[in-house]
């Protein structure tokens, strides 16, 4: 298995970190927006596989763990006095899902690597927070959210491995990693997780 | 607030209590089925509602509860040797759903209530399978979740007063009521927590 860091064709650039830490209020509700929906997508995935029983194990537990993260972050908007609310989404999720074939079993082969190559971009950026946020409380949330990030991308991945040839995860897995790069390649003009 | 057990308007029949235990396999799995579709609508709730900061916070809680029981229902599958595997639904959630009203705020009111109601049918049904399994190990797991329902009811009814007056919440409580009993009324052929 390729590292988390490791799968992404290009790194984040110095401007999405400029860009997230001068607005680090919207990047933190954007980040209670990720958790949410990486926990959303892990029980629809579930939803539409219920005979898989690996996959139904593994992605209870990643819900189940993004839900907890969903509270944390929660918890530090509350302490921080900001309003919890609606955020409209970065081009990004949507450029990805737009990746899937419609047809299984491509559909689960994509659908496990899309969510693995989001779970890995998270892993980049979190880390990134973590390395260049002043709160040191902060940075260490980051820090140990990160780590829950990278477990995840290899969760999606070792399922991947589970249902599919080792080659053909292998050559899906680059065409989307340089799809998934391609839709950072322009920074979104609104601060988000994935702008 | 009217308990658990004395809002449902009719109590379940002797003849569901025999279609159950006759049928014990399906319904566990009908069960883990119901305790990920509680995962979903709860989470289906707090996307749809992202700055109602008690609802988001209670309904997490709720969301991770449910995940938390599914993954106990699928462990006493596996251990039974059941496989996991899709199921068709009664009719009882749809008909359900027919009741909520579409637009807002009593979408709102009607979504929290008839998620009270369903909780407060599966706190009594699980506690009939309590009471008559003939197998102490499973009837105790299913006093311990029969006690969570009961909660999840108290919490989507306390939810539907911290956004709706009181005699609004009585009353349309009420109408749920009788639907949610009429839905029951005729045994359900093929057997489910809800049939």
């Amino acid at each position: 298995m390729v590292s988390a860091i490791g799968i992404l064709k290009q790194p984040s650039s110095q401007a999405w970190v400029e860009q997230a830490l001068a607005n680090l209020d919207v990047i933190l509700l954007d980040h209670s927006h990720c958790e949410r929906k990486a926990a959303g997508v892990a029980l629809n995935l579930l939803f539409r596989y219920p005979s898989n029983t690996e996959l139904v194990r593994k992605l209870t537990a990643i819900a189940r763990e993004e839900l907890e993260h969903f509270e944390q972050v929660n918890q530090i908007l509350e302490a921080r006095g900001i309003p919890l609310g609606p955020l409209s989404a970065p081009p990004y999720g949507a450029g990805l899902k737009a990746q899937i074939r419609p047809h299984e079993p491509e559909r689960l082969l994509d659908s496990l690597l899309a969510c693995g190559l989001i779970e890995a971009r998270s892993h980049e950026r979190l880390g990134l927070l973590a390395a260049h946020l002043p709160d040191p409380q902060l940075a260490s949330f980051y820090r140990r959210l990160m780590a829950s990030e990278a477990r995840h991308y290899g969760t999606y991945w070792s399922l991947a491995r589970t249902y599919f040839e080792p080659t053909t995860v292998a050559e899906r897995l680059e065409t989307l990693a340089i799809a998934e790069s391609e839709l950072l390649s322009a920074l979104h003009p609104e601060p988000r997780i994935h702008s």
